[in-house]
């Protein structure tokens, strides 16, 4: 399986520290933002005396209010379409190992989430990558482009949406074009929509669940650990109207026992969340990506679309290569004793070569940290030795 | 992958619920034992407020604290051979993924833990058995026997010490029998140790990291669940010298991020678990099984090995076929309108019709209800219409 692209960077993270560097780390989806008042109560507050399996599939109450929550936000579900699992990534394996063979092949819009790689390897499941490219700010790829990877091993189509790591909202109108490959190829579609509430300037998000006409396609993957900022509580959801998939999935679920018992009472608990809690978050969300993305844009040469949801964007930097350009930034480059760690953008793609001067930057650090590691990155852009020629007019292109 | 044989008797039971029948549930290893007070309490003192992921192999001080534990139970090892793992089957999972390549051969002693079919299933290794006999006890099949069974695409042996689900525990005799096994084929050796603490009548447990020059062949699965009643913590460990099979396995850990920060929490406060939880818990597992066991071998045709470990035993009854007998018990039988559901062994042997006129009992009930079990079986084995004749000197052979 292949390593990361982050963490190849971890060690020169790791020596920079020791050297006494400040890293503002723009590297890791890890959000800051507590985990809300009612969830940590509930814990602190807990009334078992034995903590025991849950049922497989996820302790009933939860998948009641989960059920509540989907009807909440558009979705209408019943409960025996929703399966708790243990993190989205568990949700995508089962996924995965429920509705393709070794040998299949998944199409998946690139620049993708790194860990579906190891989700593919672990399945025995080939990705064929369609690429989505910074000038169309990681928009849907043409239909043509899809149609053209699709052979008879394929066998579904992943997309993350809103994404990781492009930070892109996919419109309805895309989600439809989706939709009518699925149809005419009878594929599985699978949707990570882990970042639902995490959509900006209005913006709404259109589920999958809500395609018409391909109920038994759709396996939706969920997730509260971005949701709620509690990534270690590892639930997840795996969703879908098919019941062949979810009786398929749940014998998975029943050979692993059950997801955590903790992490589902905290996750019940986070249904409680109060409306306040997204409010002030997608404010702080906003605020971040703006001063981030803007400050980004007004380095000379380096452009990065403004993204609609989650919390990270990419970014096109003037370097050489930008894994070259990220170690040399832990390495050797400090400002005022700070510098900034990034996730080079290659580790996002499946063809070689693809984005090899992006970087991808989640911003999930206080306004101050972020606006520290912008001015480092302009300034590191100026001494870098293997920075590029800029040509002036495309800085301000797709901002 | 195929159903569970306790699970294909849920609906019985449930519909004897239903018609008002009071089920003893003899089938399932969830004990009532209550989880550590330092457990529950640490909970109640959650001092974070982000619940953020920990470190793929888990969180440095409870990886401490676990090598610490280990010591105590006089097993040298080092922090890096300790990777912490979302309950023991992910242990088991990962380690069949790195050590084991689809098509190959995994030779198990039969009767075994039925969720291990779920795991070969998901790496596509092929489960070879091998018969241990209830006229043994359940000792560890010859040494010839396992000879008999190796292939070229034999790569490894699994055992579960004690065992669930025979309760047997073996010998350092008989483990070194298997590490010969082991050496002499280069084979890897995966020891699923859970029920590490369940050990009666002075009995001591010896682990597969103690036996000399297998160092990087011995995979060792171990999981908080049973330990400290905490099924639903979900967090185990797996467990290795081989330090190239502990760097292929991480990645599979990076894959899917975290095991839970609930659970790891918890687990790490387990370890100041104080001694006489355990001389508690291990003198009422003692007063249980000589109830359940004495007491089945008093029914006149059953024939009850007395296990020295975990909380599970095998009888084999007087009937003729043992999954029939355990529905019928569900469907049409009561006393006193009391019935008990147990697990048809037939689902723990891979050679088909072995076991049929066994069953598995789990003694995680309470004495009371262990007698009133008892009672009802003496009863049903008088009146079930597909009961064998008994010949009399049979049932006190193996008691």
């Amino acid at each position: 399986m292949p390593a990361s692209p982050i963490r190849k960077l971890v060690p020169f993270a790791e020596a920079a520290k020791a050297k006494g560097k400040k890293v503002h780390h723009l590297n890791i989806g890890q959000p800051d933002i507590e985990t809300p008042a009612v969830v940590l109560d509930k814990m602190r507050n807990l009334d078992r005396k034995v903590i025991e399996y849950s049922n497989s599939e996820g302790f009933m109450s939860y998948r009641m209010g989960l059920a509540k929550y989907y009807k909440d936000n558009g979705i209408q579900l019943n409960v025996e379409d929703i399966m708790i699992t243990t993190g989205g990534s568990e949700a995508l394996i089962f996924g995965f190992q429920t509705c393709l063979n070794p040998g299949d092949e998944l199409i998946i819009p690139e620049p993708f989430y790194a860990n579906y790689n190891g989700f593919a390897v672990m399945s025995g499941v080939k990705i064929v990558p369609v690429t989505a490219t910074i000038d169309d700010g990681f928009a849907l790829p043409p239909v043509e482009a899809f149609e053209a990877m699709i052979t008879p091993k394929t066998k579904g189509i992943l997309i993350c949406n809103p994404g990781n790591p492009t930070g892109y909202l996919y419109s309805q109108a895309e989600l439809e074009k989706l939709r009518d490959i699925v149809l005419k190829h009878d594929l599985y579609l699978f949707a990570d929509e882990v970042y639902r509430e995490f959509c900006y300037d209005g913006a709404k998000p259109f589920s999958v669940m809500n395609l018409a006409g391909i109920d038994n396609n759709v396996i939706l993957v969920d997730s509260v650990s971005k949701r709620y900022s509690m990534c270690g509580a590892r639930i997840g959801a795996l969703i879908s109207r098919n019941k062949e998939v979810m009786a398929a999935a749940l014998k998975f679920g029943q050979a692993r026992l059950s997801p955590p018992t903790f992490g589902q009472l905290a996750s019940e608990a986070a249904l409680n969340t109060p409306a306040e809690y997204f409010t002030a978050v997608t404010a702080e969300y906003v605020h971040r990506r703006d001063v981030l993305v803007d400050g980004l844009n007004a380095i000379p040469g380096v452009v990065c679309p403004k993204p609609s949801g989650a919390f990270y964007c990419i970014a096109e930097l003037p370097v050489d290569n930008a894994e070259r350009f990220c170690q040399w930034m832990l390495e050797e480059f400090d400002f005022n004793g700070q510098t900034v760690m990034m996730a080079p953008a290659a580790g996002f793609y499946a063809t070689p070569g693809a984005g090899a001067n992006q970087v991808r930057l989640a911003y999930v650090l206080e306004i101050a940290a972020l606006k520290n590691a912008v001015e480092c990155l302009k300034v590191a852009l100026t001494v870098y030795p293997g920075k590029l020629e800029i040509v002036s007019e495309n800085s301000a292109n797709h901002s």
